[in-house]
């Protein structure tokens, strides 16, 4: 038995093992060529990478070492006793084998493999295998099997109330912040609608890093429940609350590789609202060039889908298209997008028009789910609760319940103007670039980065007018930024880029 | 900039970077959610796995940690300045991501992959997302265009004679060593065959581990070329002379995901023959229900496959089929291998028939591709040559040119032997459970570890004769080994298991 050490190195989620190469009891050449080792631990045991240490600093001959997350999962003080054996594959490996080899799988063998996800019992190697594989082909069959699974994996939420809502969005669209001005009116009106969202991982903001210049968002399942509870709605991150956890891990293989199927990804939506416990979810696609759904005929057939996995899962769910041919608001970028959510909340004179109107419209489709509101008048409520004040109300309340930031940064103080090089009509605004754009400057980790835009599709300008403006907080992502602005404006005017 | 330093920990083969979480010059948090960052030194970039450090002692704030195969590759001696960046993803994932999209890759796509599997720049999850995709379909083009590839990233020898002959087993059969047969051979015969071996990953023993216990086999491609000069044949371990590093790092992830397909197997056999300058091959497919082809249908179909390869890269391909329903010769395991193999050289009594007839039909074959040998004469030559000793005296003289090992091991002295239950004829032996038995005894970590078959297809066994007996080294092994054994023998014995 070796003696258990934390040693201090993040492996990012990952469980990795150090022993000595000239440990005592273990031979470590002989379980390193295996994919995993097993270290058990007063009856429990944890799947493992193997790094053989050649620094008695690091781990002694008499040591295992753990990782800080594997050891944080094991839950020891260190210096317990543990053994290490090669571990078995678990046995999804066989199915996801299955199902390289074209075979199909049935309810049991995906909830196999959902639970050895969601215990990050499977290697990166062996979730790409699944995912690839599943891209290749899933039937509807499969992917209902996959979303229940998933959703019965994690957490799950359950409210009193008879109708529970939500929203989602198929990203891509800067500035989209629809959701911090939807879940306001919603919860003004009294519908629970308990929002958590992504943070940014290829974009320049999530919902989550936007909610966060404002108020907490990193909150716990239970604290999640408590501020619903209060405030019939919450905007708080996804990554505490671990309502699909076999979904965080395959996403996190999903982005580097980009693998992004029309069935993973509404298995993963679905499955999040089922373990939220809603009931009527509204999903806005927006469609555009740079959107990710480019045409409308796209547009139906992923309609299609959500709606038919709704309805073999018990969610209601109303599917809208919506503009996304350009970003919405003005600001891109957490502490800018606040800024014009606030605006449109408070009903300043320079709040977002196209934010605002968009808002309006997904919390009105929502507010019809009420059985009390008359059929065609949701979005006249919706309308009258945010000109009255009631959502302004609603969103200060959810900021106090979540712990309100007292102090809200800045935007970037290093900025540069990117002018018109055309005079005419703005005809198009590439999001994607707007985007990278975004990101170049140091958004979403430096909540004061980011742009923000001064002309939209339609607007006429002259050769020189300021096209949007650069905020940075740092020279060097300053000057990547401008060289990136500089390589392309992402502005069409007139028909010339 | 940091200053680089060694960190004694031996990642496997993966490039591992560490930095400080108090670091000064870089935000850990922004690279970390990356699957690769750059290592930029002197002009030179490695990709590299983050993980960051929460010890001083590991790596200070001002330094950049890398692992020890890292380190190694970036040829430094500590302490030289360094800068990171977040990798941009190599262009051949985007090639990846085509194929995984149903795509088929031209020669140019499946060059660039090659060459960034070749030098570590592709992650596992990359790198199984390409072999699932391709286990999903791979085009004849695709297979060729791959081959060609993988033969030109590695080392390639080349060999002044028009004939180099080169032997391949599809392989799964306990004890078939013969390529320690058929090279002395044929050597003997003159003819150059350059023979290099695998080590043992899922098996008891590769011919490089059962080799190794008569002579050293890790030789580089320089020494390889020396030996083959001064006796035209050697047996050594491929590792070290890097024929095929696409090959090594594809096989690194579909072990463990037990990819294996036949395109993508004979797309390895061929590229490492190809680079090792071979001009005729000659294929031997087992065929046995537990062996790694099940039916003479499959062999053919792989047999026309290695042919239609052949003639398309320009090598000429001979494909033998031979019984796999059992293990060859007696031994199984390191040591008793090289004891079966010198029997059959030296012509002792006791040296196994089977392996002994095996191993002249293949080395007659080979030797039919001499023009100056009567056609069909090749297996008397053979026969010749093993029978007045040259055979065995250009065995000694590879062993010497090679290293000779100046002690050979003993057998495991923990030996248990494994008795009939039932009396009868031996009908079939499972080679799948004798591998695993012989694994579990110790096999080839332990090279005195194995088994040693007394009874053979076809012998007639009274109850309680012994079938094989098991040698173990560490009382460990033996118990799991007495206990595996003890759950099925693997023995048929007329007609009941």
């Amino acid at each position: 038995m070796l003696k258990l050490k934390r040693v201090a190195i993040d492996t990012y989620g990952a469980n990795v093992a150090f022993i000595s190469r000239t440990c005592t009891i273990y031979r470590p050449e002989e379980y390193q060529p295996f994919n995993k080792i097993k270290v058990i631990h007063n009856g429990q045991s944890l799947l493992s990478s193997l790094m053989v240490v050649d620094d008695q600093a690091i781990v002694a001959d008499d040591e295992l070492g753990l990782s800080e997350q594997a050891f944080a999962r094991l839950g020891v003080a260190g210096g317990e006793t543990a053994a290490i054996a090669p571990a078995e594959q678990p046995r999804s490996v066989d199915h996801i084998r299955e199902k390289i080899h074209g075979h199909t799988l049935d309810a049991h063998q995906l909830e196999e493999i959902v639970a050895d996800l969601a215990a990050h019992r499977l290697s990166e190697m062996e979730i790409a295998a699944f995912l690839v594989a599943s891209a290749g082909f899933m039937t509807t069959d499969e992917m209902i099997s996959l979303t229940k699974a998933m959703s019965k994996v994690g957490n799950q939420l359950s409210w009193r109330a008879p109708v529970v809502v939500d929203k989602h969005c198929i990203g891509g669209i800067p500035g989209n912040r629809t959701s911090m001005i939807v879940v306001p009116i919603v919860a003004a009106h009294g519908l629970p609608i308990p929002k958590s969202s992504s943070r940014a991982i290829t974009s320049p903001a999530g919902t989550a890093d936007t909610m966060e210049v404002l108020a907490k968002v990193d909150l716990s399942m239970h604290d999640m429940q408590r501020v619903v509870d209060e405030c019939s709605g919450c905007l708080v991150w996804g990554g505490h609350v671990n309502l699909s956890p076999a979904d965080d891990v395959m996403i996190s293989v999903e982005r580097p590789l980009s693998i992004d199927t029309r069935e993973q990804m509404v298995a993963s939506i679905m499955s999040k609202k089922m373990a939220a416990g809603s009931t009527h979810l509204l999903i806005d696609i927006p469609i555009g060039p740079s959107s990710k759904v480019k045409s409308h005929g796209d547009a139906m057939r992923l309609r299609k889908l959500f709606e038919y996995v709704g309805r073999e899962v018990g969610l209601h769910v109303e599917v809208v298209t919506t503009d996304g041919s350009q970003p919405i608001g003005r600001g891109i970028g957490p502490v800018l997008e606040a800024r014009d959510v606030m605006a449109v909340l408070e009903g300043a004179p320079e709040a977002p028009t196209d934010l605002r109107e968009k808002s309006l419209q997904l919390a009105g489709a929502l507010l019809e789910n009420d059985p009390a509101l008359k059929g065609g008048s949701g979005y006249a409520r919706a309308r009258e609760l945010l000109e009255n004040g009631e959502a302004l109300k609603a969103m200060n309340r959810i900021i106090d319940a979540q712990g309100r930031k007292t102090e809200i940064p800045c935007t970037g103080e290093l900025t540069f103007d990117v002018l018109a090089k055309a005079a005419g009509k703005v005809m198009a605004i590439d999001c994607f670039r707007i985007n990278r754009l975004a990101r170049f400057a140091g958004a979403p980790m430096d909540v004061g980065a980011g742009i923000d835009l001064f002309k939209k599709v339609g607007d006429v300008v002259e050769i020189g007018d300021p096209l949007y403006r650069i905020h940075a907080c740092f020279e060097s992502d300053f000057g990547f930024a401008k060289k990136f602005a500089d390589e392309g404006d992402a502005y069409t005017i007139d028909g010339k880029v």
